[in-house]
């Protein structure tokens, strides 16, 4: 765990340059715009501990998988986010000295993370080997309006003395990935230009041919002035620059403003891509650097406008909930439904940048909160456009008639992922696709997209779980053999309680939106039907029978459901009563001592619950709160926040915010030690719930919002936003109480401490903290 | 299946030459003497399909492990029996043309290994794109009397022309082994000579700094007489040969025999290698071809007399028996403890050619019966000599105070496996090493090796159970989780029937040794007990507390054993009613689907009951076997042997021949379509294990020799040899009777159908068969 950002509720600002922390500054200090984004890497030259990082969303490439032991079944890909063309840097030159932090005295080193007008700033002086001295000042972001563009700001100012300053701003195509299987490279030139004022790569992903062009466009100042300096161009394969020489003078500062665009072509035709992209850095030439800054504040503050959660008393919390939100927004827009959201979206190349169930289970509450509904319609379209993928996928595995399993780990619908007790049997993620697309239905009402698209996917994988199940003569029960739950510390096990609590709420869900569909338009119904060879009769019988005859594992004695078969085998020994330097036991043990103990990684009988809370008494959820979290080690960042909801569910306010406090800053705090790696990015939705879920006790219920707020002890006020419907409410929770407003033209019915009221279109409600 | 090798008693024998058999014929002709060995390839260049192999046993290197996702505990290397430099080169080359039977019209092809013998001969005749035929006849063995040595007599005779013949035979240890994880090669050059009648290369192993130096002498004959052609000398790399250019004279042929010498540092000083191996190959030379190759035949005859069956009436049967018997005493001679048998023996570098625990429950009983006792101490040697690093396993996942789990694969103690379920779970592999040891003494007497080495070894092991098994609060009883038994199609299953009944004999075991060496030799038990820590009162009131408690899974219903938690969960279609598309299952079938079904890989319940047949009755075999084996589906090669025991033992002959034949020609039928990887070597003892332990109902029982045999219908009688405690026993077995020869001067007594008979030195006695 590190502690060096400093507080502040807009910005998150480091001070004092570390290289021990440089790369996980890169990761923190990330930018993105949904499109395209990159770590924090330094602009001039630095040869010190980095990872290099410039993303193009949806732009992978399939690397040829590496495994010990080959398994029939496993894929032979698994699709990357490509590290592209890095179009950040600009290299300095004094004199014929390399600047390069690295080989200087640094001091007054800045960073900032400008959350409120989204742009990353950094200031520094440094002296070089040869005695000269420095000062800088770097802006840069990406354009949240223009999601092709992005700007950066390069100031210059020799301090004690006047000589060449050789500014060399370059887009560089020749990178690589970190974590490239076989050490190959996987772009190439397609072509590239110099052009007097700037240049421009277009490269080729290999296997996949995505194409990428990323152009530069630059101006040059000096103390404020517009200068035309001596430019010459630089080419070699992959790679562009344009070395330009100022004679620089003590104290006067010189300014390069570098234009760029990054066009694929997901969005180009190919033969489109250059002069396209010549377009673009037109525009944004024309436009001006300022104007952009300018228009990137106006679009963040419209998105903190929805976004933002205040909490007051409490600036460390303030400042960590706008990064989760902050980095939440920079990685996925919902504006295009061929994208996801990586498990480290921008920030960094591990886990491939691919899709995980992660989507579902954790973002989907907070997009479709927090943002146009049309956010979360496209994450839904996403699968849905996957789904004849995913009916391979099961066709692969031995199942057929349409069944469809859902990857784990995916980015054009195609199984990544290969550790068998993953790949094959963590299939509860297909239930999380499920339950995806009963969220928004509940939230938005939006029954039609169940008549056009939910539907078709809701019985591809009811059929998949009705082929995954199987009869058990000895039980005389349908069970659930060999699967692996969220709590990836067992694989391989029978009768999980939460896959098969999941598998047949599936069935049962697909037939509801049957019969609803059936009512809302019988034609289409049919038409599907028929194109699906969906026996309606034989199917849902077979459900049906699944439903009443599944097994469930429970203990009678604890009155608590069982993780799976033989979990009570187990030595039970309490996390708490574990040594200290077992911890984690990730780290520590061996696999195998990790599976045949009682610990469990993250929320898995809970994770039903909070999913299905509705069907359980409190009674019945605190005797499994109470069985379950204490052999919990929270060793995922997926874990803490289930565990804040249910806590502040049962009451219990103290430890709902102790769980609050291990997922807020676990990235900013550098918690597990690997935020050098990149972010977590879809553990932050779950961050964004503690607060809303847990602490606003927030929950739709038979269509209708409800809040059941707690005010953690150290804060005097938290207020967060919430759309739902067409209305939006601001909600704030003080000591005083809970005010609700509307600032919709929408009337709306909440229930507040299970009490409903109706607050008109932008009026008011308040009610005592309870 | 293939069925390509003629029919011989004495002779593995292929006619004509077809490439798509190559690579699997050279498994097959492999040549061994324990120390060296190689699979059969050509000695002049083939541009055909082929892998080549040469060997030297003990090399080895540890490869950087290849893995998809690290789990903690995993080793990083593989040590890897290496391809060595290969010295069975002779180029050939007619009038400046290369002789390549892949380029040439082939015909009157002829492979043998003459098992009688010990040599691997090749005839054939071949016509060049140029039009010139020759006839080639090839020669080649490893000494079994010198086991540095090996020779090769190849004989060309130009059939249609006269003209330049140059033969240039070449060490060259610029190889590769296929299965190198990182396309590294393995081997550095220390030094290279060429001598006027030869040349050596001293290669050193990277990482583990093995040397060997491999060494030729050759001389020339033209039609019979020695003659002194021209030589030129080449160099390069790695590899040295001599460029021999004779006068050749159509229909006069010309003979090079090429001595070979293989020396490694495991059995010389580095400084001497390059002196000894001259010695050697003077030696050699002096001796001369014939010989040597006289000499061959004698060592395998000595070999035949203690090692034959003798099938009648069944050429087929009697070709794969021998075969069987033949390519174990190439793999292993029993001479050196710190070799051991790879499941591949020489015959190719599949699974690292390293050992594995078929050693203990396969090879064992073989080399028993059919070698001096030495031969076994030594295999029983190699494992106590790597308790040390057995206990660091241990240790490694966990265990402490002395407990030792050996390595699921290993070439010096070392665990190299990397799959959790396997190298963290197979754990069964620590019983059959004790096993092994109780095998071994109640076989030989050899109770001093107890006191010595053994009872060491047993507490280590006896250790790591109790310290494996868990207590479970809900049974009231000790469990055994997370485990993986012979039964590979089945991972991460709790309390595993076999594992479980290991585990506690071996505790059980252990207790009754500390008896016996306490009595045997007091002193030198207490030395062994303050040397590891061993708390006698303590330690084995919990091992007999875990035997009395121990959970072992059973059905009352079917009165069977259950293999594991859950399995009667499992649907229950038997082998014979799945569809013939579906075999074999590990090609046809996802990993996953393979574990939730109830097929078995290779006995598992019934490899227990096969261990410790004397606890169960009859019927309690009878019903378990008629559970157990309609489940298996035989896809391990070590499976159909333990079966054809226990169905001999039943009394289904029939059954029993079906088992042995699916063994028994194995390779030479390609059964699995495998064998170009290299023969099945540790499975051929379970071959041998069928005939004498199924066939003939050999037991040791009381410290005595017990037979039960019957004899296939399709046999007119069979005949083997035992030497038990110092007796040697000849026993036939034909439609007559049984007919049991005493052929050594010590007297013993055997049971035969339950009646116990003394036979005196040298007598015999005959019983009707039942």
């Amino acid at each position: 765990m590190k502690n060096y950002i400093k507080p502040d509720e807009w910005s998150i600002i480091e001070e004092g340059f570390d290289p021990q922390h440089h790369q996980i500054s890169e990761s923190i200090f990330s930018l993105g715009n949904g499109r395209m984004g990159q770590r924090a890497n330094f602009e001039e030259a630095y040869s010190g501990q980095s990872l290099q990082g410039n993303y193009v969303a949806g732009v992978y490439y399939p690397d040829k998988t590496r495994v010990g032991w080959w398994k029939n079944g496993y894929p032979e890909y698994f699709a990357k986010v490509l590290n592209a063309a890095n179009w950040t840097i600009i290299d300095i030159n004094l004199d014929g000295e390399q600047l390069d932090l690295a080989n200087c005295v640094v001091s007054n080193f800045r960073r900032e993370l400008n959350m409120k007008q989204g742009y990353l700033k950094r200031n520094f002086s440094a002296k070089t080997a040869n005695g000269k001295a420095v000062e800088v000042e770097a802006i840069r972001f990406c354009s949240m309006v223009d999601d092709e563009a992005a700007a950066i700001k390069y100031t210059i100012t020799p301090v004690n003395f006047s000589g060449n300053i050789t500014l060399t701003p370059a887009i560089d195509g020749d990178v690589v990935n970190k974590d490239s299987n076989y050490d190959e490279k996987f772009w190439d030139e397609v072509s590239k230009a110099n052009q007097p004022d700037g240049g421009y790569v277009l490269m080729r992903t290999k296997k996949t041919g995505f194409e990428v062009a990323t152009g530069m466009k630059f101006s040059l100042l000096q103390n404020g002035q517009l200068i035309q300096p001596q430019v010459e161009a630089i080419a070699r394969e992959k790679y562009v620059a344009s070395a330009i020489t100022v004679q620089a003078q003590q104290g006067r500062s010189i300014s390069i403003i570098k234009y760029v665009a990054n066009l694929s072509s997901q969005n180009h035709k190919p033969e489109n891509l250059v002069a396209n992209l010549n377009d673009t850095l037109n525009r944004i030439v024309a436009k001006g650097f300022d104007t952009m800054l300018a228009e990137q504040a106006a679009a963040w503050a419209k998105k903190w406008e929805r976004n933002d959660i205040i909490i007051e008393g409490d600036v460390s919390a303030q400042q960590a909930i706008r990064f989760n939100i902050f980095q939440l927004n920079q990685t996925y827009t919902g504006e295009d439904d061929r994208l996801n959201i990586g498990p480290k979206g921008f920030t960094g190349e591990k886990y491939g940048g691919s899709t995980y169930w992660d989507t579902e289970a954790y973002c989907v509450p907070f997009y479709l909160a927090t943002a146009d509904q049309k956010v979360t319609r496209n994450l839904l379209l996403y699968r849905y456009k996957q789904l004849g993928k995913a009916i391979e996928n099961g066709a692969l595995l031995g199942f057929k008639d349409g069944a469809a399993l859902y990857p784990m780990v995916t980015m054009d619908g195609t199984e990544c992922h290969n550790e068998w007790e993953i790949t094959f049997e963590e299939i509860h993620r297909n239930g999380a696709i499920a339950y995806a697309i009963f969220n928004y239905v509940r939230y938005t009402a939006d029954e039609a997209y169940l008549v056009d698209y939910g539907l078709e996917v809701l019985i591809a994988i009811a059929r998949f779980w009705s082929q995954r199940v199987s009869w058990s003569q000895a039980k005389e029960q349908y069970v659930m053999l060999g699967v692996t739950g969220p709590n990836e510390y067992e694989n391989n096990i029978n009768n999980n309680w939460y896959t098969s609590t999941l598998a047949t709420w599936c069935m049962g869900y697909a037939m509801e939106v049957i019969e609803k569909v059936k009512v809302a338009d019988k034609a289409k119904y049919d038409a599907l039907a028929a194109r699906i060879n969906f026996d309606e009769a034989t199917e849902t019988s077979r459900y049906q029978h699944i439903i009443e005859k599944m097994y469930y594992g429970y203990d009678e004695k604890l009155q608590v459901f069982l993780q799976q078969d033989g979990y009570l085998d187990k030595e039970q020994i309490l996390v708490k009563d574990l040594p200290k330097a077992d911890r984690p036991l990730n780290q520590k043990w061996s696999w195998d001592r990790i599976l045949r103990s009682c610990y469990i990684k993250q929320a898995d009988v809970l994770q039903g619950i909070y999913f299905f809370e509705d069907r359980y008494d409190l009674e019945t959820i605190r005797r499994n709160f109470d069985f379950y979290e204490p052999r919990t080690v929270h060793e995922s960042s997926l874990s803490p926040c289930v565990h804040a909801i249910l806590a502040a569910k049962l009451g219990d306010e103290a430890r709902a915010y102790e769980f609050y406090l291990r997922t807020a800053r676990l990235d900013l705090d550098d918690y597990n030690n690997d935020t050098e790696d990149g972010c977590h990015i879809t553990s932050m939705a779950g961050t964004w719930m503690s607060v809303v879920e847990g602490f606003g006790g927030m929950r739709v219920r038979d269509g209708k919002l409800s809040f059941q707020p707690f005010i953690p002890a150290k804060w005097s006020s938290f207020s967060f936003h919430i759309g739902f419907c067409g209305a939006l409410l601001n909600v704030k929770v003080s000591k005083d109480g809970v005010q609700i407003k509307n600032t919709s033209d929408k009337s709306t019915t909440v229930v507040v401490y299970g009490r409903e009221q109706t607050i008109t279109a932008n009026a008011e409600i308040k009610v005592n903290i309870h």
